[in-house]
């Protein structure tokens, strides 16, 4: 099957490494298709960004002619997804939830760890409306050391854990890197702190498939039937340099 | 003062009526300016489209150069408030926001009547994360003969109070109105059921010039934070026709 | 228009001072009416002394013969407001209820700064009943210099600036202040934090302001119906000293 | 012991059955003093009236010289707990609270009839300030043949059963009464519906002996610590007639 | 009346504690049969134990012959109040459940103390499910010096008054004791704290009493309508040392 | 891999059953052993019999030697899910979980179809606990005509639609199977209603396919800490026929 995996934004070292994370935990008869919207914030770090950078995902996926088995939406906490939702047939997984998803069935209480303190708000709001709230433990955000900053991975293991260890203390037992980019924190985090840390990008792809094996796609009564005929183009603006978006 | 109503969508007519609704229960003082998006569509009916019109919104407040004292959002449960909150300095007011807090000060449940069904989702995720939705007796929708399709305002009146009536046999005294353009439906609805009825565009206004009125504006520090040095141009396609977006 | 202030305790100089704190917000054409009880507690410092004062403030409110566009309930987290809206027509806008309001709008969580601690139950009972709890990060109280013991505004305002930076740490980005007799605060405090400070008084005179240019009153279907008749003077007791209940 | 049951209205008639529904239930030890206020309404039903009483209420507890165990307040989701929760040190048991515990341990969803229509808002405002509605299926009310305007118990029977079902429909599976002057309609009802039917006021007679049995009183720290020095006579009227509120 | 304390666990010193509790308690016509299951842990620290006793419970209730008026589960936060409540008709009081009501009625928030860390989770929960959350202040555990391991009554009353004060500062002003074993606890760590101290036994006996003396039973419309005929013995393993479990 | 799926009852044909579905979508290298426990009820309907089924089916788990990757606990509703959590090492997923995740990704609102009606209360508790209730529109129950019983899968099919369509009529855009045995009706019931419909074992395989591929495992921190060294085997009544649990 093939999964189309959408960064949130435009960075194109962002969009190379979501896409290899994703091929890592992908099955054998899975490809991973990266890509990132032709327009839009190269980082989304608040509500004002993330709402962009949601029209500009929307807009590439509107502009695809198909040919993917479902779409995973990389961008923690970011808007977006009721909209792919309503415009595709296809699963549309939001790496929000499925880490969230994944965290459930490993502890009794989660806690996310992200960058930066604006993303909180949207964070707390994605897991409201997406109805994962009432086992979090708290979201904790700090400036940490980016790895595309050249922040090796070890130094920027030690800060996140060491926000995750104020949401162990309130109760977590699952840690969730908050971040599309943080997957190779995986291993690093989970080592200083004993418990499970969850990366969306490796559960997405996991309930991606699974959600295609077991034949669904999505509900198209209600909330997430089509936009009327002719409203899928909505008299988006001519844009220049669309062709550069599709990564691998 | 000088208020900004955004439409959330382009249509001039459209655009027009909400400036012409604003501007009828404006304080003497005060100069409404309606405006709508560049780009998007012209009507918003659903998740797909309220995210793209919550970027072209925003994608137009980006552009202003100020001169506003307050910024209405005129779209009933549409995205794009918080972002909006995070880029400008002066207070910003939701018509969902508004018009719900105007019906908690007149009644003990409201219910909310809204057209079409695909708003449904958007208006109670709206409410959710606005931390207004206890009092909320339901949202409820049907395919209203539409103003702008030539149907008169007593059709459309009586289309909207038929509909209410089972939020008030769900326990509702008080009916929102769901829609910015339904500002004329305010006296014949109240006549028909003998409640309040609210409209959003309207109570926006009175709260607005509130606001400014105490010299309060958007909090900066947490959420609203402003977006980092030159992310409030994220590389926005270039767009044509920018200029037909401001009406009156 | 004529708008009711009504203090819900019996002090002359706080009833002078929350009509001074009005009038200095209120529109060009608006008179500003300030009341206490006739009877009740010179201070309303729990819930022994709220219930107490709201029906002292009920019993006044059902001696007015009229002649107010709203009436303003002036005491922050006190009983009475539900009374209040089943008596009357005309809106009636409750502080507690205004500060929140304005609060949301302006920012993404809310804390409240009261005094004494015995308020606190209170005030979390009154934001959970007006459906405004969601987005509170918290109600704290001290013990505060207060301004009527001789402590100057500067003392006072340091006092509350200290305790709602606890609010803020927790998540809070406007601060509301929780007495009816803080006005004089807002600028001091909010000079002092950097983020919005709101006092209900003035937040509640723009609120009131806004629903009668609207046209609005109170539903009196469901639970605002009227009392039945001649049950809205049942059985008081003949109360002494009534005339000097009202100020300026 | 001795417990002293308040009625919440001034009814000499409800107060003595109130009374004996209370003693018909009461432990060997156990006598039973019930009163009413001084002043205020005869019945209460809504909002004002309830707020009215509670003072009224309180105004007789003030007066008080001891010689009770503990105060059951007999009227079904008035207000009024908190304060006498804050003046005295005995325990105190809103019916409203203690028929609603019994159901609790009765069954896994409880409905709630009541009558009038206008005070469904009161009861679910009690249940939420309470943290007891998490469990309750609905309250619901009609007008139904009072038994003071001369209905047999067997017609009140009949409609309280009737109500009852749209409850039983939606879930309940335990029968609230939800008014201090149904006792009577606790056999006839509970064998109409085949599901256990709870009156407050003899629930509340076996928790106030329970608590007395016990040795509990009522917390002093926080919420309840007691009104200030000189704050528990706060400035009331003279009242008239004070002395026939005790009965029995 | 003859109440059936249940043990959760197979410890015979913890049932003849548990079994003297109550009686210390118990109405003058009530006579207390304390019992433990015939099999299962004998303690119960957790999830899994928790599971096991609650089989271990429901296997001894489903071998009763009758004979008593109503059950009490004496276990805090353990698994099994709604199968005993479907299996039986009289009234089954869980002792968690009965110890929040009572602290409901005593105090604004309550906290619960209990050991070991293990049992947080179960407790969380089992107030969830009883709806009976809203007003906790939190649940804390700590590594005891039990009883039954030599520590003196003082030493443990010390170890549970410092964890309480954490719930104390959290807003509780009542704390709940979250160990069936803790009934001595309840004078000296009350005498620590000056707040209420609840034992869910003792004021489960009261409760229990109450209920059978109202007449009532447990309702058997819906979710606790008794098991299908044959399946109330479904398939249990023969059990050895069966006839151990009784005390007193 | 080696994925374990536990019958919640006794039935050798319902454990097949539940074995072949989950075979039957299961990935190429993934081996499924479908196991039933050694003792308990034959069919689980409500909480009685789900207690016991929670402890016999942690006692097969107790005697496990290990050689799987994950279990899937197969009865939807039914309790077990933390105790097996705190068992084992290996990720545990429960199918009621597992549904409701993968209809939270396909749709807003998801209802629960399920048989008997004693089973609803079991299931809103368990998506209570699971914190996954918030996007639930229902769970409704009727008396089926079971398959085990000789219906045919049409009439199944029928019946369950039917009972589905009052959920579509309340909001849910998902269908939810509520039974584990129901795996065949997924297609015929989808195929009348037009909405996706999840089967809990199916979506199980997959989640547990992806939790293995990622590595992931039990958080052994809080909650879910093993039992105490000797307390996994506390004092099970000595079982026969232990031999017969496992199919295939």
């Amino acid at each position: 099957m093939r999964l189309l995996v959408l960064n949130c934004n435009t960075s194109l070292a962002m969009t190379q490494a979501i896409g290899a994370a994703a091929q890592a935990v992908a099955g054998p008869g899975t490809t991973i298709v990266a890509a990132r919207p032709a327009w839009g914030p190269d980082t989304v770090e608040g509500f004002y960004e993330s709402y962009i950078s949601a029209a500009a995902g929307l807009d590439y996926l509107t502009g695809l002619a198909g040919g993917f088995d479902a779409v995973i939406l990389a961008g923690f906490g970011e808007y977006g997804r009721e909209g792919a939702r309503q415009l595709l047939d296809v699963p549309v997984v939001d790496i929000t939830e499925a880490a969230v998803m994944a965290a459930l069935l490993l502890g009794r209480k989660y806690g996310v760890v992200t960058t930066p303190a604006g993303a909180i708000g949207q964070i707390e709001d994605s897991l409201l409306t997406a109805g994962l709230d009432r086992r979090c433990a708290g979201v904790v955000a700090g400036d940490l050391p980016m790895a595309d900053q050249g922040a090796g991975p070890e130094l920027l293991a030690a800060a996140v854990a060491g926000l995750a260890q104020d949401l162990l203390d309130a109760g977590a037992d699952v840690i969730v890197l908050g971040c599309a980019g943080f997957s190779d924190l995986v291993q690093p985090v989970a080592a200083k702190l004993g418990v499970p840390v969850i990366d969306g990008v490796a559960a997405a792809v996991t309930l991606a498939e699974g959600l295609v094996r077991l034949g669904q796609t999505t509900s198209k009564v209600g909330a997430y039937a089509p936009p009327a005929a002719g409203k899928a183009r909505p008299g988006w603006p001519v844009s220049a340099g669309w062709g550069e978006g599709a990564s691998r």
